[in-house]
Parts: structure tokens; sequence; C-alpha cells
């Protein structure tokens, strides 16, 4: 498997900042995220505080965003990560679509301001589950429920639905999709809280109840002491020093996710940052 | 005197960008520099790591910062600071062009590679002082020499001179300019130490000493730590939490005069933050 000198976690201006400053420094980027930066730049209206951009509107923004990074070489893998292990002398990275290996790694994820359910977290593992597609395997003939959050994951219910019996479906966007034979889909529904009951999971809405082995949550964003294990974190965010240094060797945070202000130059400027000591780092491992 | 809600030290991408978000917030803003951002902005060859600025010259950077600065009603006033003081619920500011008063500042002027001469630090404000405008009013019939870093310090000489019985101008740039009377200019010539003697101060340069009742030092910057009597250091740089907090209430900092790396999007994302930290500082004012 390819090695990668550095994973960047996200295509906001933090993530796109980083690896655009990997790329200067001659390190090849696995740059995980969406295709179009990020939602909170491309849906912002006018933004007036980016120094060097002023009065732009988001789509612009991430548009001038983008196109620097592509005109700098760097490409955007569009996956969710679902888990990141250290280990050791390398990270494995575990995404909904495929696995990746990098020397280092940066999470420029941002913030949600999404609760877990009562419930989700004391269940994490134990039939709750936040990417369909890394557990499928383990669904052969048995029954899931998916609380859905973007129309991307209707695909991971489709894969899902290959093994499992049958897959219960929860939109909690606009759906319109086409999703069908063992799936069924459930609109309008909104879930209240998680608990593991004699015959399985159950998940209890609004107005009733639904059973099945596990429960997928397919949030955007995961909270970033479950994304990794072992993490430190401070409050909600995760715990940084100015050089932008988890407590984990090698692994780098920038942006909302290491706490407020919440601002688009200062993200990029965190990203900035994370990435010159991540190359710091992947010269002291060439030195040992 | 009118007091400012945030006075700003330096035009450089940190203070400009500390500008910017102190007007966002609804605060009078005096920032101090230059006209023309930083010479590490407008000098710089070409800069590819600016996110939203692909491969762009230093002039370009520098116009598109100060367009975005004068779009937003943020001027800059050109003058150079001596001194800061904090006076308890306000900071008195000496410059060299006059004095000014700020309820909170964020010291954003940079970091210069130029080391202290021998004799330097230890003769301050005991023969050797940074501010030849400041001081005027104590040579009167007394002999300065000043050691002059821009074609500035030329009209701060002149000043000088109406007081004084003659100044020695040694400049450290290519001089062209037209002093005369009672200013000696001395070119070419390399200052290498300085000393205090039995009859004043004494300047030694390579190949003879000069001797004056005082020795004016007009570097574009001044130690941090003289800048601002009672600053904590850390090393050479300013000791500065994520929030850009000094050790001092409601003085803040932001940019390469704060630790590495040295970076323009590091540096305006820091001004972000610090302008944002001063607002909440004057918020807790009014609140007590
Ligand atoms: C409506 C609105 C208006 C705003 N206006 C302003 C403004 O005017 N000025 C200002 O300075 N700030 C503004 N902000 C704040 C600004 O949007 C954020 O501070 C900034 O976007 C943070 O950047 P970031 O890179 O840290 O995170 P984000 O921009 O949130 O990007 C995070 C990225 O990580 C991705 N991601 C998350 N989890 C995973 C995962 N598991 N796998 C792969 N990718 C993942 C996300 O999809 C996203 O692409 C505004 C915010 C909002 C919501
Ligand atoms: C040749 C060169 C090329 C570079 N290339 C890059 C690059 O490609 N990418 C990158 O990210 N970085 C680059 N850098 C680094 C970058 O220039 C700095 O990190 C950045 O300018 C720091 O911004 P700042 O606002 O902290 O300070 P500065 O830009 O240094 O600005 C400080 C300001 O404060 C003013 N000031 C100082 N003292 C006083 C005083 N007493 N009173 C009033 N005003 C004062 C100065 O006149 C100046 O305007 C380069 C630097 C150099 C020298």
């Amino acid at each position: 498997m390819e090695r990668y000198d550095i994973a960047v976690i996200g295509t906001g201006p933090a993530g796109l900042e980083a690896a655009i400053t990997a790329k200067v420094r001659n390190k090849s980027v696995l740059l995980l995220g969406s295709k179009g930066s990020s939602d909170k730049v491309a849906k912002a209206h006018t933004i007036q505080n980016y120094l060097g951009l002023p009065e732009v509107s988001g789509d612009k923004m991430a548009q001038a965003f983008l196109d620097h990074a592509k005109g700098m070489g760097v490409t955007i893998t569009e996956d969710k990560v679902n888990a990141v292990y250290s280990m050791g002398q390398y990270f494995a990275i575990q995404c909904h679509g495929g696995d990746y290996e990098a020397s280092s790694v940066i999470i420029a994820a941002g913030m949600t301001a999404m609760k877990p359910f009562p419930g989700e977290m004391e269940n994490l593992g134990r039939g709750v589950s936040y990417c369909a597609t890394c557990d499928a395997a383990l669904y052969k003939g048995r029954t899931a429920i998916i609380l859905a959050y973007s129309k991307e994951d209707e695909e991971e219910a489709e894969f899902l639905a290959e093994r499992a019996e049958n897959v219960t479906y929860i939109p909690q966007y606009e759906y319109d999709g086409k999703l069908g034979g063992n799936i069924i889909v459930k609109k309008d529904i909104k879930p209240v809280s998680i608990e593991q009951i004699a015959n399985g999971m159950q998940l209890t809405v609004e107005d009733g109840t639904f059973v099945a082995d596990g429960i997928f949550i397919l949030r955007q964003q995961i909270a970033p002491s479950q994304l990794v294990p072992g993490l430190a974190m401070d409050g909600n965010h995760v715990q940084v020093d100015r050089q932008m240094a988890t407590n984990i060797p090698g692994l780098f945070a920038a942006g909302d996710i290491t706490g407020t202000p919440y601002q688009y130059i200062k993200a990029a400027g965190e990203g900035n940052v994370a990435a010159l000591s991540a190359v710091s780092y992947l010269n002291s491992l060439k030195n040992k």
C-alpha cells in the first residue's frame, strides 16, 4: 500500500492550506474530504475578514481556495474518514471507501454542533457504528438501521443491503432517492435515543421505536475522540500546542476542531503551521 | 486625547488582519506602521502558500491587503512606536510623531534579524535611545550621534538638530539626502560597539571612534521587551497563549513576533485571533 508523507483530513480552509503548504515542501499528500471544499465555506453569505479577499461570497471563496489547491497539484480524495489508528511509525486511516497509510496526519475536520443521542456513545462499537461499509461484512443475514445525513449515504445503504437481511433507512435530509428492495425508507422521523434491548438495538423516535441488530449513524462529522482513539481533548476541542501538535506523535490538528474563534483565516493559519510541524516530524523520523 | 478601543502596531499581514477584524466588530482602531504594508510583504518575490491568492508577487499581495483594509475604512497612521506603557485601564503609546492612548494593544511588529551592538542594551536610557524626537528636549546645547536606517530618519535628525549643538548622522542605507548645517553626515561607516566614557558616549566603528553626549539608534524594529516594559518573553519571541494574550492584561501579540514558523497566513490568522481576544477584553472592561 502506498504510504503518504502526510494525510490531511478535511477540505475546509485548514485542510486546504495544510495540503498546499505540504506540497510547497515537496511532500506526498493525501487530502480527504469533499471536492466542493467545506459547506461552511461554500454556503457562507459574504465574508469580510479574510485578508486579501475583500467582500467575497462563500462560493467565490471556495472557488479561489480550490483553484489554488488545483494549481499546486493538490487533488482531493472524496471520502469520509471513520477512524485513524497510530501504528507507531505510521498511521492507518480507515475510510468509508477504503483504507490508507500515512507517516503523519493532520486533522482539520471542523466542528459540528450536533450532540450525540442519549445512548449513542455508551453503545459505540457494541451495536452503534459510524461506517456501514466498514462493518458490512458483520451484517450477513442480520438487520440494520441507518440514520443518514446526506445523499452520499444512499450508496452506503446499498452496499450494506447487499449483505444484510434488511436495512431501515431513516434520512435526516431532503430525501428524493430511489432506494428499494430490502431497504425500507422511513421519512420524516425524528430520532430521540438509543438503547440496548434483549433482542438487539432499539432506536426510540418521536412517535415509536425501531429495532435491529445494529444502528449506523452516518453524520458528516465524528467526535474527534472517536475519530482517533487516545486523542487528548480540551473540552470538546482537540488539545494542541502552539505548533498544532496533539498528544500523539506525528498527529497534528488545525482549524475549528482545535478551538475558538471559529474563523476562516485562523483555520488557514493553523493549517499552515500544522503542515510545517508535520514536515519537521517527518525529518525527525528520517534522522532516527 | 482620543482613546482608541484597539491600537495595532505593525502593518504586515498580522496587523492588517487584526485591524480589519476589529473594524468588523465596530471597534475604533489606531493602526500604526507604514502605508506600504511591510517590506516583508511588498518585497517578496512569489508567494505560493497564502490560500486564496495563488502564485502572487509580493507587491500584488501588499496591494490586495491594503485595498482590503481601505475598503473596510481602516486607515494607516504612518509612525514608529517607541514604547507602550500599561497604565492599568489603558495604554500610553509613545511614537516618534506623537503620543496616543488605547484601551487595548496588539503588537504585530514582526521580527528583525538585527542583533543589538555590544554595549547597546546596557546603556539604553543612559546615553542610548531609540527615538530622537522623543528625547530632543534633553539635547539643548548637547551633541548627538544618529545611526540611521531609512530615509525617514532624516526628518528626525533635522528635528533633533534644531535643539542639539550638533548631530553626527551615520546612515546605514543608500543615503542621497540633503542634510546640512549642524548635521554632519558620515557615509560608509560600519558601527561596531558602544561604551560609556568619561566625557559621554563613544561609538566605535570599523576604523575609528565617534564621541557625543548621546547615541540614537533608529532601527525599523525594536526588541519587544524594549518596546513594552514588563513584557514576558519566550526566548526572543513574545510569550503568548493560544488566544494571543501576553502576560499584560489587554495586550495581545500576533505574527512573526510570537514565534516560528514565519509565514504570512500564520501571521494573518493570529492577527484575527488577537483582535477577537481584544474585543473580549474590551467587553470584560465594560462589564466591570
Ligand atoms: C453560516 C456561517 C458563516 C460564517 N461566516 C464566517 C465569516 O464571515 N468569517 C469567518 O472568519 N468565519 C466564518 N464562519 C466560520 C468558518 O466557517 C469556520 O471557522 C471555518 O470554516 C473552519 O474551517 P475548518 O477548515 O477548520 O473546518 P470546516 O470548514 O468546517 O471544514 C471541515 C472539513 O472537514 C470535513 N470532514 C469532517 N469530518 C470528516 C471526516 N470524518 N472525513 C473526511 N472529511 C471530514 C468536512 O466535510 C469539511 O470539508 C462561518 C460559519 C458559518 C457556519
Ligand atoms: C524575502 C522573504 C520572503 C518570504 N517569503 C515567504 C513566503 O513565500 N511565504 C510565507 O508564508 N512567508 C514568507 N516570508 C515570511 C513573511 O514575510 C513573514 O512571516 C510575515 O511578513 C510576518 O508578518 P508580520 O505581520 O508578523 O510581520 P511583518 O510583515 O514583518 O510586519 C511588521 C510590521 O511592523 C512594523 N513595525 C515594526 N516595528 C514597529 C514600530 N516600532 N512601530 C511601528 N511599526 C513597526 C514594520 O514596519 C512592519 O510593517 C518571507 C520573508 C522574507 C523576508
